[in-house]
């Protein structure tokens, strides 16, 4: 039994409760249940009890007489945010790549330069397990400091068996090792190996045939994703991938629909997909499906910021009931960043949500993204004591004071890894 | 004598040496004059040499000796970064007026609900000395955070002598008492007071006649800005407020042509003011006007994206020869940011900006904006010793990692205000 703690008189504290069963939808993603001037009590690293200070006084005083307090007057506390996609696990940075591309130089100079998801890829594969494990520890060092709690984190910078596998064992391994949650999904139809260009098919049979079947044999990843989209991966391809997928207990997720429409939304919906990621060009029949379906849009805006292209219609999708979650999709080419707080901005200035809206997307519907609803994404009882404690007076000023970093502390299932 | 600092093994020191006399312009704006693998020799709160640690050991053997060393091993040093135009001094915030409007509110309902610029003025003049004192030192301290050792604060939520006063005071104490160095600017004519929208030449003239010579009387301001905007002050009321500014020695600035092209960029190179800022709708002829006249443009992206509306054309400014600099514009209405990194990152993303001119403009150009360049913006020998150390291997990665603080510590004058 760990140590009891009590965070007292937050001027506002965001519980999201009520949204476990299932993912916040239309007028639910404005269903913050704020308590006023609330606290928290947290024991063996769940969350016991949420209210007024005088509330839990009275209803667990023996609690409340032992706990370390942590007094938290004028600030406001959430759940700890949940980044639903990243690429966590890659070798090296492109910054290069980005000022070429800013000097204006063309997509084929930076691939003559040697740039390009390729070059992650080359990085990725020429990198140990220690070089790979300690890259990516240091960002979910960094992910804590923006207030993030857990993660989902891809594999597909490997391309063979052996690479992805060994992305799925660094993740896997700093799961057990790091403080933060991080979940795996295999990716390994990410990209097309550069030599097969011509002929991918002989690499979809592998990743049907021998790396799905070996990543769920090892029990290494839950999901199972594939960038469906012209010139990478067809609807047809994506299919079987997604369905190969799930006949060996993987749940399908997918890039859908980021640079031209081509059907990816639907697919999501038809294969039962847990989520569909990116969407900026997805069709109204595809909104339609996925929400009749519940299959949750993960939003990534940063990557439309970054690259300098129009934003996912959000408000389109939430009105048209489509539960939505928030990602940094943070990888090396496309989404540099590791401040979901950020996306959240963006999310608010740039897609038209409203900033329930996106508290909802980067919380409970983020959890709802990948499957872990049940125990974070809200502060409720039982759920794990993941918590974020932001230096502001209410929860609105997280994307008003745009660009900034507003973390005061984190704590993750009850121990505070981030402040003191 | 104060204490001697090593600032040791940088994998980048940014200098920008050699633009103290005369702003940077077009290509000048690239030559940030880097030294790989560079040291900081740091005494009296001044630089005293910079160079690779053996040129420094050789030529400043006996002051390295006793010098207290910060090893910065992989990380980036830059000059303290320079925010030329806040309004720093004011009360209270506007997160509700925001939440309105990102939920479809019409300007007129904000307006009904108490909002818009005149809320920050009622508010301000309400708030006595020692709460604006307070609000705003907590802001310094956050800006320091973020990597700014100097700013400048405007007055102009008084909009009356008294108050006016009041805004001007609190920025020269906390000149005084706090650590960063705050630069002020009277700006009576930032709005007209809400009883006079109809007839606001007598308030044209209190300016004129009565704030600017008891602002210029007290020594309270360096700077006389106006906003010249259809609404607000014609290009004639500007060009007299401006004139009886220079005529009690204060050196002009101008909000101009931010919401449409009104003549604001003509009017800065006309009465020779040392910068004008915003510039979204800024005229060709002005823009050549600017150049001709070296008037630096002072950018703000940050209203633009708070405000959703389009974003300055830097790119046609630099490379028709105007100097830019970068500011946060930080302010409770249309820029409620302190992170002029995060300008940074729009420099780039949002104003065809590269990596090099951003940080020009944030460091040394800045500087000229307030014309302080003889002293800080660059690290050279002599000058303060105002450093920003950042947690990246090279300048680059401070805008592809965007919307982060990548600040690991900062100096003033020789001291650490932020890390240890
Ligand atoms: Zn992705
Ligand atoms: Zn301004």
């Amino acid at each position: 039994m760990t140590q009891t703690r009590l965070i007292k008189n937050a001027s506002q504290v965001v519980t999201m409760a009520g949204h476990s069963e299932r993912p916040a939808k239309r007028e639910a993603m404005h269903e913050l249940n704020i308590i006023e001037n609330g606290s928290v009590l947290v024991q063996d690293g769940k969350v016991k009890a949420v209210g007024t200070l005088s509330e839990l006084e009275q209803q667990y005083k023996e609690d409340v007489l032992v706990a370390e307090v942590l007094d938290v007057t004028g600030k406001t506390v959430t759940p700890g945010l949940i980044d639903p996609h990243t690429h966590l696990v890659h070798a090296g940075t492109r910054e290069n790549e980005y000022a070429m591309r800013l000097k204006g130089k063309s997509y084929m100079d930076i691939m003559n330069a040697g740039g390009g998801i390729h070059a992650t890829t080359k990085a990725t594969r020429g990198a140990d397990f220690d070089q790979l494990y300690e890259e990516s520890k240091q960002r979910l060092d960094t992910f804590f400091q923006y207030g993030v709690t857990t993660i989902e984190a891809k594999s597909g910078y490997g391309l063979s068996l052996e690479h992805e596998l060994k992305q799925l064992e660094v993740a896997g391994k700093l799961n057990e090792d790091h403080a933060m949650d991080v979940v795996s999904t295999f990716m390994g139809a990410h990209a097309v190996p550069v030599d097969e260009r011509d002929n991918p098919e002989p690499f979809v049979k592998r990743v049907i045939d021998e790396m799905i079947p070996e990543v769920a044999r090892r029990k290494i990843a839950k999901f199972n994703d594939v960038f469906c989209e012209r010139g990478v991966f067809t609807p047809e391809q994506s299919r079987r991938i997604l369905e190969a997928g799930k006949a060996h207990g993987l749940v399908p997720k997918i890039h859908a629909d980021e640079i031209e429409s081509y059907g990816g939304a639907e697919l999501a919906a038809e294969v039962g997909a847990i989520s569909a990621d990116h969407l900026l060009k997805a069709s109204d029949e595809g909104i339609l499906k996925m929400a009749a379906n519940d299959v949750m849009g993960v939003l990534l805006p940063g990557t439309a910021f970054f690259l300098m292209a129009e934003f996912a219609d959000a408000r389109k999708m939430i009105d048209s009931g489509v539960p939505v979650a928030l990602s940094t999709d943070a990888n090396p080419g496309s989404s540099p960043t590791l401040s979901l707080q950020f996306i959240m901005n963006l999310g608010c200035l740039k897609m038209g949500m409203t900033p329930e809206e996106v508290l909802t997307a980067a919380t409970i519907n983020a959890a709802h993204a990948i499957d872990c609803a049940d125990r974070i994404g809200s502060l409720e009882a039982g759920k794990q004591a993941d918590i974020a404690i932001f230096d502001v007076p209410n929860h609105l000023m997280l994307s008003y004071n745009y660009g900034m970093n507003h973390v005061e502390s984190v704590m993750k299932k009850g121990e505070l890894v981030v402040g003191k």
